[in-house]
């Protein structure tokens, strides 16, 4: 994770099927494309970022929550005042498909600005069949927007409903027997999610969840470990899930687990930041022990409404011990990787889609060292340079 | 603190002296203005953002510095490395003037387009008289510069440079006999800091520096209680400080004597996020004790190349317990008195100058609440929008 191929002075030639058809030096390129298609950039080029966590799909900025928790209120007591997951559950509900489709753009755009060329979108704001339903429409539209390519995932087990409390196993029998097979037949999901945590869901209503996906033909991601153990990371790596995300609590078992496991460590640092909590996951040693480590922006109303990767990876390389070059990987290569686009996305190489960032800074590592500012100055899917259309700050309420 | 002024449907009449001449329903400006001059603007207006405390002369990115301390370096492994804030002192020292100012430039123009539309200013990468002189001398150029309003500080105890190691206290005397008086000849700053903390400058010197910066006209400020609790708040409200800065090891003696005193708080949460410190300077109980609080980037090469002002306050709403609301006081009417503006900038009112930021947001808490993006659309300095010229990215280095 800590090497990445720095190259000086070289081009990148794309195909007219938008994918990289070769990197070489300058000279050596020129031979092979037309001087009136060349397009010479200032600044260093990186693939562009694979944001494989979000839950960028949801109705009203939650910033009641937000005051309630800067003065001290907890999960309960922001749940208690009419916030929370539920709150945006009862928003996302209401809503019209057009309406969430608005929003939904407004947020990508940004997210795309920032230099996410690919984003993992989930749902789990419905909770119920017809809104879980209408939230993966919403992602299969911004599939053919021209914003960042989307990667659908299912969250229906996201947080048990009002209405099924305190049946949770009833609540895990709807999401097995009612929504994945409905998922299925739309073919609107690529992945299963399923908040793994004491207080939501047992490891073993999300074995059930994901094994039960995976008949339907998704492939299991698994929230793990955010805020106590619970062996959500010792389950992913059993089920072969693409990624376990979150894991600020993640056990030693369960960093042998993913250690020896192809799944993705998923880590998510805005959320502990954004949350109050003073602890970070580890990934200094799940990278020591061999895990790949992602991370990603975890967007959402409640938790982590922040959309940009490179803070993320300030906040990994100060507050989880990721070395710059580590944190760079996270973003891109391994973000491909957590989402099942190693061999598409991430690299600049040939073969690869034509996803590209160019950032106004001279080394790479700057990056990541200046924070807060967006230093993205273009960005190409697929080839195309989208910076015209889509640069203008937009409101994203 | 926790108490915003925030109104609706108003119009803001500017006067031709850049200054605000009323604050009124829109109607009732009308009949005041003609109709050319009337620009209508979509989005939630702020007064411009005040950046209290800055060390934004410098020459290179630390990215050596970032990269080691991500695997676990410490002050001292960095600074054998040839980092450090010696490795800065060296560098600028070296700078050309001219350098310099090129460098400055491009970062302030960062800082304003991130909202912040007055800006302190350290000098402190000298440590030797010229060299002092000379970053004074680019700060006052940036003055005449069309950038953000800057306030120009002598820190010229920010370390005990190289050559005068361990002999601290001649350091001491060289600042108060030889580069106090010429800073008061020159003409050049406002007001005198000392970095007060174990291994840095003592107490006792940091109060003799400043009672000698007082007798040549400088007012003080306080780099005090980063990492350990020295008496460095106890001694800013001693002297009658501007501010105390730092604070995340503050007693509870200091806060007492903060909340006694006139001297602003000055917390800097993207520092020790950026430093990989789990703590959090104390921003809830110094507001319940009652001392005011205002929040700043620290912008510099080292513990913290981060320009925005709306992520401070982010961190400080995540991590330092202030209500969303008390981080707007804190990077506004706060910022302004810890640089002695309270009644010139911070505020949009009759009389302030109009110094004001539009960002793309419906509520103003919205500010507070996005993070890692940069929600600012237009800013105005003395009533002129400075859009045209200064909004592309620039390179920082």
């Amino acid at each position: 994770m800590g090497e990445l191929g720095v190259r000086e002075d070289v081009a990148v030639l794309i195909g007219d099927d938008g994918h990289i058809a070769a990197v070489a030096p300058y000279a050596e390129l020129m031979t092979q494309a037309g001087e009136a298609a060349v397009q010479e950039v200032d600044g260093v080029l990186f693939p562009g970022f694979v944001d494989c966590h979000t839950h960028a799909v949801f109705g009203m900025a939650r910033l009641d929550d937000h005051e309630r928790r800067s003065r001290g209120a907890g999960y309960k007591e922001i749940a208690a005042a009419g916030g929370g997951i539920l709150s945006s559950v009862r928003d996302v509900r209401q809503r019209s498909y057009d309406e969430l489709v608005e929003l939904t753009r407004h947020r990508l755009d940004r997210l795309l600005a920032l230099g996410s060329t690919t984003v993992e979108v989930k749902s789990g704001y419905g909770l119920a069949l017809e809104a879980e339903l209408k939230q993966l429409e919403v992602i299969a539209a911004m599939a053919a927007d021209g914003g960042p390519q989307v990667v659908p995932t299912f969250l229906g087990a996201h947080e048990v409903p009002q209405e099924y409390r305190p049946r949770a196993d009833e609540y895990v029998e709807l999401v097995i027997h009612e929504m994945l097979p409905a998922v299925e037949r739309q073919g609107v999901a690529r992945y299963c999610d399923v908040f793994c945590e004491p207080g939501v869901f047992t490891v073993d209503q999300s074995r059930r969840v994901l094994q039960a996906a995976r008949r339907h033909g998704l492939r299991a991601k698994l929230h793990a470990d955010e805020l106590d153990p619970s062996g959500g990371a010792e389950l992913a790596a059993e089920l072969r899930a693409a990624s376990a995300d979150h894991l600020a609590a993640i056990s030693e078992e369960g960093i042998a687990a993913l250690a020896a496991s192809e799944t993705v460590a998923v880590l998510l640092p805005g959320t502990m930041m954004f949350l109050g909590q003073r602890r970070q996951a580890p990934g200094r040693r799940l990278i020591d022990a061999g895990a790949a480590v992602a991370l990603a922006t975890d967007f959402n109303p409640g938790s982590s409404p922040g959309m940009s990767l490179p803070l993320m990876a300030t906040l990994a390389a100060s507050q989880c011990g990721m070395a710059p070059a580590e944190t760079i990987t996270a973003i891109t290569v391994n973000g491909a990787a957590a989402v099942g686009e190693a061999h598409t996305r991430g690299q600049i190489a040939p073969g690869f889609r034509a996803d590209l960032v160019l950032a106004a800074v001279r080394d790479w590592r700057e990056l990541v060292y200046w924070y807060g500012d967006n230093l993205v100055t273009e960005v190409w899917l697929g080839g195309r340079a989208c910076h015209p259309r889509r640069w203008a700050v937009n409101f994203i309420v």
